[in-house]
């Protein structure tokens, strides 16, 4: 697998065809998601996997009826955390605790630091958490293509609307990304064969020798 | 190249050891950047690469002295959109006609849809931007673990020093991450063979069938 290839591969497929993704690549890609790098490690949301085809079709409804909801075999949502709180911080350092079986006293500093966090205005951490699981989606994207599956990276929802369908809120979570799970219907998506554009290296890269 | 692998062998790397990255490995990472997906495709960021060792040792100084930033041999920074104008819009919709050689007037709808973010407060548009940025970050520290190349995904840093560094205010752009690119120096840093800590799956997943 060339990584490049997969991503010049990979295009937001606007129809797909129904058929349905292996559970282990779904599986893959979402343990891709979950390796990802977040700051300082917190990994602050959730990625929500939804295969049940009516839970979708309401799904769809509070996203534009975009026919990607219906037509993948699988939607992740990634949501964000609306709050970071204590026991978040201690979770995560009882995790790096019992994962490197190091003593507890050698994480205060580390644990003092990321305590600071939840001084900080909710919101402001919220917005923070979106950032991370954008790191998580990008890494679930990238995988998806290089699982020769196709994606639909999504903004275009009413994460309101689908956090009461799913209870999101009661979870302290709020969606921000979707991704349905599929594969393309080349003759149905006017976007299957075009080229991909991108904005030119010279562009988008500044070099500062 | 195992996908997963990669992920798992990756960490943010606290010490580097000088060693040079080749130079293609570190286009085809940032060309991995640019290939990422964006809402809409409108790739509202600039990526900015500082080989200079000079230049690497003033931005060490407004991220508070992180040892990679000169340690590595090139850093990514991931800088976006301040604001979103017309001018923005219209550079894209160019791009699409000019790459797949369509008519103009067939993007009219497209076109008016876009222009519709330039009527959103430019907070907004920057924090929409800035996501967008993270989707590319997430790619950029994925094909860094694929090219066997260790990367630190930095958001510890003055951005308004930085970006006064760099003149990025004056060119539209706000600094949002870094991502020093070099290689691990395994017996300076304590986090080299550490295990790695990721929320388990029955944590961070929710499956709804």
């Amino acid at each position: 697998m060339d990584f490049l290839q997969a991503l010049n591969w990979r295009y937001a497929t606007k129809r797909m065809n129904g058929e349905a993704v292996p559970q282990e690549k779904v599986d893959r890609i979402v343990e891709a998601a979950r390796l990802s790098a977040s700051s300082m490690g917190l990994q602050p949301y959730s990625i929500i996997v939804v295969e049940n085809p009516e839970l979708r079709e309401k799904i769809k409804s509070v996203a534009f009826n975009q026919p990607q909801i219906t037509e993948s075999s699988h939607l992740l949502i990634f949501a964000a955390w609306t709050e970071i709180n204590e026991s978040h911080i201690q979770d995560y350092i009882d995790n790096i605790i019992e994962t490197r079986g190091v003593p507890a006293e050698t994480l205060n500093d580390f644990k003092n630091t990321m305590l600071r966090v939840t001084d900080r205005a909710q919101d402001v951490n919220h917005q923070w958490a979106a950032r991370q699981a954008y790191i998580a989606f990008g890494t679930a994207i990238a995988a998806a293509a290089v699982e020769k599956v196709d994606a639909t990276p999504m903004e275009g929802f009413n994460s309101d609307e689908l956090d009461a369908l799913l209870g999101l809120k009661e979870k302290g979570l709020k969606s921000v990304t979707l991704l349905p799970l599929g594969y393309r219907n080349e003759e149905a998506d006017f976007l299957a064969n075009a080229a991909k554009v991108r904005r030119a290296s010279d562009k988008l890269v500044i070099s500062l020798n």
